[in-house]
């Protein structure tokens, strides 16, 4: 992190930007708005955020994250190297820890900057022990000022992040961007599976409360159900058996379950009925099933004004556009509770996400990186036109 | 294993015996046979083995393996309180590393008195990387040394091996031990499990190729046909997903299967079968599955003669014997390739083993000792009676 930060705070530099890390370690470059409009529509000091993350999970792909953080900055470079005034300030920022990795606990940086992040989990321990404030105070933030790097809502025009779609459906309708309507909502579990470890070889088949055979009935169950309802994605990503030796039945399983969907109602039906399959699954073997919500982030419904004027921006570059739900959780979700947020998704190769074949086309990236710049030039001319209303 | 093999070769001195180690770290009482019969019956300097292992599993129970020591001691114990002389000499052996545990590779100790064991397993390394040849040396033994390890088997009469049941049938019975007809083959391997690991929030269902998916369903189809066949034991007892990540669809998941009967031949019918289903619950999701055979042991029979004398033995104490197929694997499987090996089995609660709740009573160990005392002077008698014969 330290060394992403200061390689993209050098790039931030160089496109014109004065650069600050807050106290998670946010990297945020400003460049400042100029203009007869900046103090005639009032929007002078006003801040539009343009960004993503610069973290990303273990063995991951290049651009989930980084790539809309470097739009970002040549959005600002064309800016100034064009000379470009915009009646508004712009921050690039680079969110610290959006996946969660570290701490099973994510999008601290986002909200860090909504003030939305909470204080307890300063004590999580990551794999080594360290605290989640040890970390921060070794990186160089402070734990104890993160309530002051809060942004002031009232500052804000709005928050913008282009990201790899990470999912299919552009590449299926032959689109080089497409603007997200909703980011579907998510909810993380963990359950236990309690059994009975046992002899491998002497233990009969009918004598046996095996948890790893519990677990597994479970897991092809949220295949299934998932698999036959349109928008619901349900994954299991994290097992642990114990005791884990070959010639010892299992008696002990953890995993994880991650089921979104973009709408609330459907993925709060498919958590209690995942639920109810697991302690079936269990029942049957006498397998004891506990679960435990680790997470639940609602669906969040995009800004349609800030969509709105990237639609438009993206109608210049592709006869037609598609709106999409994002599966993924991002940091705009985040934002979008204190500011109107918008985002620019960008095809990726076969979808394909969290992965080292994660690829994009450089076109498409240049396609992003003008429908960004459109944008600024409609937003700008927005802001104008709804302050010049709001003066007639 | 160092401290339990001083602290057992501490009672094995108390009971009367000379100690050594050998080379692979096998801990040895000798206790010398005397009296006429023995130069009469040309059973001068042959040797009766008596033991079982001292190494177990991680989280294990007190008794699988030690009991059967802790036996051979007593008697020969018992033996010298009572002056009694044998017509040949009786080695307790505590056998290293039967489980397995450490290298992946079980019977170390077995295979290396009866020449059996393999020089490629030295290179073997456990968790830190530490090869079993430099583990052997740092216990004190000698790698170099194992051949020269090897007992002579025209010097042996036989093994008899004491050990719990780890099974439910003497319980069931209401006996307290039982002699072991055979000991069931196995087989152990090793499945990988390859698909495409990829975002969990937006991967449509229909686009996964979740090798974790694959493995639940052969995890289910391994419980169900074993389930279906008697006398076969089959278990998934380790399992690895990668990159284990709760947002992340699992890409890779290796697991092994341990496969067990008394019969050979349904033993590998289990083994090609579930291959089958490994494959299938893989191809119909894109993955690839492969396995590896790591262990193939085939059942082996006890002697009918040292098993004769256990259950003539055992026919003083209890009404009736039974004769049971031991789903586990013992030294005695090993040894029997070199010598007539017999067991004798003692009830344990509920069939638990590799379990801290593993637990025998002590009537039944007072039951066990006394049948061994017996057995001992039958064998005596058989072997003087063999001789007579052979003189008449």
């Amino acid at each position: 992190m330290r060394r992403a930060n200061d390689l993209v705070a050098g790039w931030m530099r160089r496109a014109g930007m004065s650069v600050r890390e807050d106290a998670i370690g946010n990297l945020i470059g400003h460049y400042s708005g100029h203009g007869p409009q900046s103090a005639a529509s009032g929007t002078k000091g006003k801040i539009l955020l343009l960004g993503s993350h610069l973290d990303t999970v273990c063995d991951a792909g290049k651009f989930d994250g980084p790539l809309g953080v470097i739009l970002a900055i040549a959005c600002v470079e064309r800016l100034r190297q064009g000379r470009f005034r915009l009646p508004f300030d712009i921050e690039v920022i680079g969110f610290a820890d959006e996946e969660g990795v570290r701490y099973q606990t994510a999008y601290l940086g986002s909200r860090v900057v909504t003030g939305t992040f909470q204080q307890r989990d300063l004590k999580r321990k990551d794999a080594e022990g360290v605290s989640m404030a040890e970390a921060i105070r070794r990186f160089g933030g402070d734990p104890t000022k993160l309530r002051e790097a809060r942004f002031d809502p009232r500052q804000l025009l709005g928050y913008v992040e282009a990201h790899i779609e990470q999912g299919p459906v552009l590449e299926q309708e032959g689109l080089a961007v497409g603007i997200v309507s909703a980011i579907a909502g998510q909810t993380r579990l963990e359950f236990n599976f309690t059994g009975r470890a046992g002899h491998a070889g002497t233990t009969p088949m009918g004598a046996r409360r095996d948890a790893l055979c519990a677990a597994a009935e479970f897991i092809l169950a949220v295949e299934h159900y998932a698999g036959g309802k349109p928008g619901l994605v349900a994954t299991v990503g994290q097992i642990q058996s114990e005791p884990n030796v070959s010639n010892v039945i299992p008696g002990a399983v953890s995993l994880t379950l991650d089921v979104r969907h973009q709408r609330d109602a459907a993925r709060r039906a498919a958590v209690a009925r995942l639920g109810r399959m697991a302690r079936q699954a269990g029942a049957h073997r006498r397998v004891r099933v506990t679960s435990l919500s680790v997470q639940d982030t609602s669906a969040v419904p995009c800004s349609p004004w800030l969509s709105g004027l990237l639609e438009r921006a993206a109608g210049h570059h592709q006869r037609r556009t598609v709106a999409l739900v994002s599966g993924a959780g991002h940091d705009a979700a985040v934002l979008a509770r204190m500011t109107p947020a918008a985002m620019l998704f960008i095809r990726c190769q076969d979808g394909i996400s969290h992965h080292p074949a994660e690829s994009v086309r450089i076109q498409d990236v240049r396609v992003a990186l003008t429908v960004l710049g459109d944008f600024l030039g409609l937003l700008a001319e927005s802001v104008g036109r709804n302050t010049t209303n709001q003066h007639e």
